[in-house]
């Protein structure tokens, strides 16, 4: 490695060691400190780069494409406020187990506390949010500091891509000349002699990790597996999952030897593909397992973090049930604490032992008949009721049904918090299509969607398919940008309801004021002049067979669309609750 | 107090209390577990309230509001993600001496690592940036809890507004039901009687809170006055202080007891006022302190955060002078390194001691003869410079210098970081009117950058000018829309060089590939639509005289305008370096 001076050293070494591990992205906010950093991803023959200008979206669109392919995409940004700017989809990206490789420029030491143009504390910026901080030596030509530099970039590849995937943070001061510019003597000619390990690196990555596997207890699974003979109603319930953390056949192979119903998050990974065509995969339980005379399961299986429909998880606390809560990395993701057993082990791991200790025994026929039975019936009369209701007025879950029903396949579909991933939950039918339908539901805010959408689109070439509201496509308005610049095309479904349609699912909905000023906060916001601004194709529709032929248009079509669907939040819920009360009443009198 | 449950009566009580320790506007983003807060705010006569969707956004309104006023600001938002949307303001806030009272709701502790939405640590989410973060205790109505709350609002309000001015972090967890919905028996009737001081409070604030002055060590003054008494060339530099920091009676009697050139930062609130018209203040420092031949200075005294000007940075770095800083709390605002003394104390305290100090010597005629000359001088060369500079191409410093020159008396003008604050600093000529300049000087980020100036202007009815960047302008855009919703007019100065022209100043601009990609980024958004889309008047010119018009125009207008100059950023650095030899040529040929 030569340099002209020791800041583009170190930027090269660092980025060189970055990508040896495996790096193939960098999402790049312009800025001075950062430099070194920046030149030398912009120089690499083997990363991409996204230019995203500001911070807060370039997070997202770095969250989302490590979640959707589980590689650590790296940030770059200057120092000072830039790097707080990062701090939601840091926080996201803790909360829902996703690769972010967080670089932040910074000032050198000496700089600190001295009132210096853009000098902030960045110690720790993000608190306990990361895997792994570490304060970066400064650059300095040195054997051991630069084999160190690329120790420790291999072991951030490491830490955000390990067996509890995250965010981590380099900082990393500089001094200045931050350019190429030549500062002879800054490096010695002589460094490859001297310092040839640190300076050159190894072929490949300098330190070849290699991530273990968490394997399930044994006594633990024959325990389980006893119960499970013994159970007359089991349940797997997926939550959540990031893709490749679950692998679908070993819950296929799970499936098979039981038998019982699979409720499948929308979000887990598990509710389109294959499964949905060999077994018994619900999605309608959101809407009828607060139906009366529901009997309680007696063994649950639970794997991914909490599910997304409140009905599911109000079903799970009243159970009189065994409840094993099955967790990669010792974190409990079950809210109502009514869990029985935790198995800490990597969830396919699991379901393979699992599925083999049950396969042994001819006799486990378990989960058959009438437990089963009521499941099949409650989805028939669920996706009926739903498909049915074209009668009813046109609402937000009926844009959900069709998005999902009409996917291509592959696609990708990012589903917005609020609404979305609800009626997503709801209305979004398990189909045995390769759709990778993701969210940011680890801290489930409506920040960064359209980043993570498009950062998510930006890693395959499947159609991206991103369904939001209007206050998260507001909020993250930003991240349109994304799509000129980083070349991502997208079908954009925006239901916009004037304001937050979730607050009248809540009592708040009954005290006006403030309910309308304060927490519907309907903005009047016309959002057509966003097409003009970020050159999108700007479509606006209001019915049912609008959406559907707008929908297919764009997916048929290259380029960016933007399909507005203007609907009324609150009649949309009511729509909801009349199918949601009419499903439960066929249930309850076919019980 | 009563209350129908206890969240509320929780949420009416710190309401009510912070409201009597003279908080008189809340920025609240909507969201649920922030119920009880909204709720109280909302209902509570006293305090306005200004609903801002995005909780970045949010924070820079308030911090803008905090820095006009010098008034604790409350901040608003559920918990989750919404809260790191703080973080980058509250940096500012920290970094910039302003009050900003964050308060978050959070979800009760049993919520905590359980998967539960929306629930992320909160605990010392900004890390050492707050003055104070308190985690409250839960809803109870229970006396002494009631007690502590009240007497955390007012320390809340007192540490944020103290000494060292800055952010203040109350962390809220509150359970359900978060709505005034009725829950018999959660407070008791006999609250008033049971707890009668938690419950109603006092007549005014639960705890009077008297803040201090930092007055000078009479040796420190003492010694510089003997010091001054010796010196031939003193200098008074003032850089960044917020509005009402730094009492300008003190620094007009030291002016006269000195004779004192003062080189005056934009943002030092001494440029403009009434200094300008009976004093040598002086702003064109950044021009001419480079010139040849310019003698050191053998004293300066310096108030304020490190100036904006790095020529002025740099003169004083090589001056073989004592150099005495002043600050009231205890940081070190000078990143050179060169200062010789320290004098912790209040600015206008020390001002006014070392002015009465010197008055009481008939002989203390320092600063008069030929250095004061020589100040003198250049400031005429270096106006008449840039004033006769009309046949020049227009360009970015044109436009400051205008925005200066007629800005209406009085008025707030706020100023952006990259260029607008430095071009203003070179260009914005010193006026004895009645200007407010503001910028976020503390990190020097260019985000939320609008709505800091919306909220510096929602504070007084002066009228409010913006000039702001178009990568400032682009990176919150979302800020436009307190314009409708907030209810603040303004006049916006988009200067428009599509992309970060400062990077021109830069030795990176001689590096391309990847200057153009990386660092100029050039994004090419027409900004016209952002009229339609948050109802403001778009206007663009491109030459001097189309916008002075356009100024006028907005200036004798209600509602807001934005006037988009385009101009070619490289051009203006090239109109810049001309002006600056011209002046530096001519400085060194008078001397």
């Amino acid at each position: 490695m030569t340099a002209p001076n020791r800041a583009t050293l170190w930027g090269r070494t660092l980025v060189d060691e970055l990508v040896a591990s495996g790096v193939t992205a960098a999402c790049i906010s312009p800025g001075s400190r950062s430099t070194p950093l920046t030149v030398a991803f912009a120089d690499h023959p083997d990363v991409g780069t996204y230019s995203v200008l500001d911070e807060r979206s370039a997070a997202f669109f770095a969250l989302g494409r490590g979640r959707r392919t589980g590689e650590a995409t790296a940030l770059v940004c200057t120092s000072g406020t830039a790097a707080a700017n990062y701090h939601p989809a840091v926080v996201e990206a803790d909360q829902s187990r996703v690769p972010l490789l967080v670089l932040t420029a910074d000032r050198p030491a000496e700089l600190s506390d001295s009132g210096a143009n853009q000098t902030v504390d960045q110690t720790k910026l993000y608190g306990d949010a990361v895997r792994w901080y570490r304060e970066l030596p400064e650059p300095a030509p040195d054997a051991r500091r630069l084999r160190s530099l690329r120790v420790a970039a291999d072991r951030a590849v490491a830490k955000t891509t390990g067996a509890n995937p995250g965010p981590v943070h380099l900082n990393v001061p500089v001094a200045k000349p931050l350019e190429p510019v030549e500062r002879p003597g800054d490096v010695p000619d002589s460094l490859a002699e001297t310092a040839p390990l640190g300076s050159d690196g190894r072929d490949g990555p300098f330190v070849r990790t290699a991530g273990g596997t968490l394997t399930p207890d044994e006594r633990a699974i024959d325990d389980v597996a006893a119960a499970a003979d013994a159970a007359e109603r089991g349940l797997i319930v997926a939550g959540p999952l990031n893709p490749g953390v679950c692998d679908p056949d070993a819950i296929d192979a799970l499936l098979d030897a039981t038998g019982w119903p699979l409720l499948a998050d929308p979000l887990s990974g598990l509710r389109y593909g294959p499964l949905a065509e060999d077994h018994l995969v619900c999605g309608g339980y959101d809407s009828y397992l607060d139906a009366e005379g529901w009997p309680d399961p007696d063994l649950v299986v639970r794997v991914g973090a909490s599910p997304t429909s409140k009905a599911l998880r109000r079903f799970l606390r009243d159970a009189d049930a065994r409840q094993v809560v099955v967790d990669p990395a010792g974190d409990w993701p079950e809210a109502e604490f009514t869990a029985t057993d935790y198995v800490e082990a990597d969830p396919s791991a699991v379901a393979s032992a699992f599925a083999e200790r049950l396969g042994d025994r001819a006799d486990a026929r378990v989960g058959s008949g009438e437990w089963r039975d009521r499941f099949e019936r409650a989805e028939a009369v669920h996706w009926n009721t739903v498909e049915s209701g074209a009668d009813e007025r046109f609402f937000e879950g009926a844009v959900l049904a069709e998005v999902v029903a009409q996917a291509p396949d592959p696609a990708t579909v990012f589903v917005s918090n609020s609404m979305p991933v609800r009626d997503c939950d709801r209305f979004g039918r398990p189909r045995p299509a390769d759709l990778t339908v993701l969210g940011n539901r680890g801290a489930s805010g409506i920040d960064g969607i359209t980043s993570s959408a498009l950062g998510a689109g930006s890693a395959t070439d499947d159609p991206l398919v991103l369904v939001t509201g209007d206050l998260a496509y507001y909020h993250d308005m930003n991240g349109l940008l994304s799509v000129a610049r980083c070349g991502v095309d997208a079908t954009v479904v925006l239901i916009n309801n004037d304001g937050g349609g979730i607050f009248h699912l809540l009592p708040i909905e009954s005290f006006d004021p403030p309910f309308t000023d304060q927490f519907k906060t309907p903005h009047g916001l016309d959002f057509e002049p966003t097409g003009d601004l970020y050159g999108l194709e700007f479509r606006r529709v209001e019915d049912a067979e609008g959406f559907a032929e707008a929908y297919r248009d764009s997916l048929a079509s290259d380029g960016t669309q933007v399909i507005e669907v203007r609907v009324d939040g609150e009649a949309s819920h009511r729509v909801r609750e009349t199918l949601h009360e009419r499903v439960c009443e066929r249930i309850a009198s076919d019980s």
